[in-house]
């Protein structure tokens, strides 16, 4: 890699980091709001995604800048590209968190019901993926990065797992049917949160090992 | 764009349209699977994915490729980058159709029960946004994008209707839960197919146009 290409390297790599903490601080907020009945802090999110929007596509003509001007190759080309596609989750993660915002906001207008499964926890653990996800590839970290697809499954088990306790819940309590549908709606958000932070996870030990482990479940 | 590029990108949208019919077919089957209650048919979609799989890591290599050897700038920079991103979300795309075979799968299971919304005219909606919005990037044509923006809201508020329809079923039927929330996880399985081909819309027409619609929404 020259040094100009270098220096520039890590100043998209900055921007990414930043992308990444206004996501994660996204996704905290809106599920914040779901736990306190929060319509104002919903709100927030909901309004504040323009900031998002603004910087991915910084990012990505930072990206395709660097791509015409330096043309690079191999592995530097292969971590721009990269860069492009988890710019491109990033953005997709933080529609999702305006997603739990929308649910969050339609639950602050209802009466309290409980959520019949541990909908903290599971947050908790996808906002963790995300965090390591992004120093996996910004440190080309695959142990970090097999550790965000083990956490994966977890959440895709609490995902099955919500499923059946929402229906049980609604037969027990069928008037809170709707605060019940919400949380449900929540519950998919995360999981496919967790989704695009294996994206990337499954990107980052390819650079990385040069091993296709995207899809290796089926193979 | 030199002589060799052109036949290159020229076999690369080949390899997209490709992959970008197979994507239609699961799609066309997981919905067949569910209204037949076809648990063999939403057996073979889940299966076969893996073809999809490996044909995305193929039409990446390919973008890679391209960018290596012969480093292209402006338009023919964009159009692989749109190309790498499309590859991405038909991709994903094929993983939602599996997820809506899984829910046949489990409705082949269980007595019949009916769907409250029009969910064949929801998919064939969305069936008809992933076609055109292929069309629309290989012939660069704009209008035909703008054609899928216009049918994402439409998507959107029949997936919002549906929540309402839904919760009313269960509480009529409320022994049919269990087939009305598979109903309500194909209904969002296929808005978020929507999204996808909007996303694709969106790199479209600033390819073409160098508007960024992406998030104009929101702007």
């Amino acid at each position: 890699m020259t040094k100009h290409l270098f220096k520039e390297v890590d100043y998209l790599k900055r921007q990414l980091l930043e992308l990444s903490a206004m996501v994660e601080d996204r996704v905290y907020r809106a599920v914040k709001a779901v736990r306190e009945r929060d319509g104002k802090l919903a709100s927030e999110v909901v309004v504040s995604d323009i900031e998002i929007d603004r910087k991915e596509v910084a990012v990505e003509e930072e990206c395709l800048k660097l791509l015409a001007l330096h043309q690079p190759v191999a592995m530097d080309l292969r971590f721009i590209v990269s860069v492009l596609k988890m710019n491109n989750d990033l953005e997709r993660i933080a529609d999702l968190a305006v997603n739990i915002a929308d649910r969050a906001l339609s639950l602050s207008k209802l009466s309290p019901a409980d959520c019949p499964f541990d909908f903290e926890g599971m947050a908790e653990k996808v906002r963790r993926m995300l965090h390591n996800v992004l120093e996996s590839l910004v440190n080309l970290d695959a142990t970090l990065a097999q550790q965000v697809l083990r956490a994966d499954d977890e959440v895709d088990a609490i995902n099955r797992e919500m499923y059946r306790r929402i229906s049980e819940k609604i037969r027990a309590h069928p008037s809170d049917i709707e605060q019940l549908l919400y949380f449900l709606s929540v519950s998919r958000s995360l999981e496919r949160i967790a989704d695009h932070a294996t994206n990337i996870a499954e990107d980052v030990i390819y650079m990385v090992e040069g091993e296709i482990v995207r899809h290796s479940k089926f193979g």
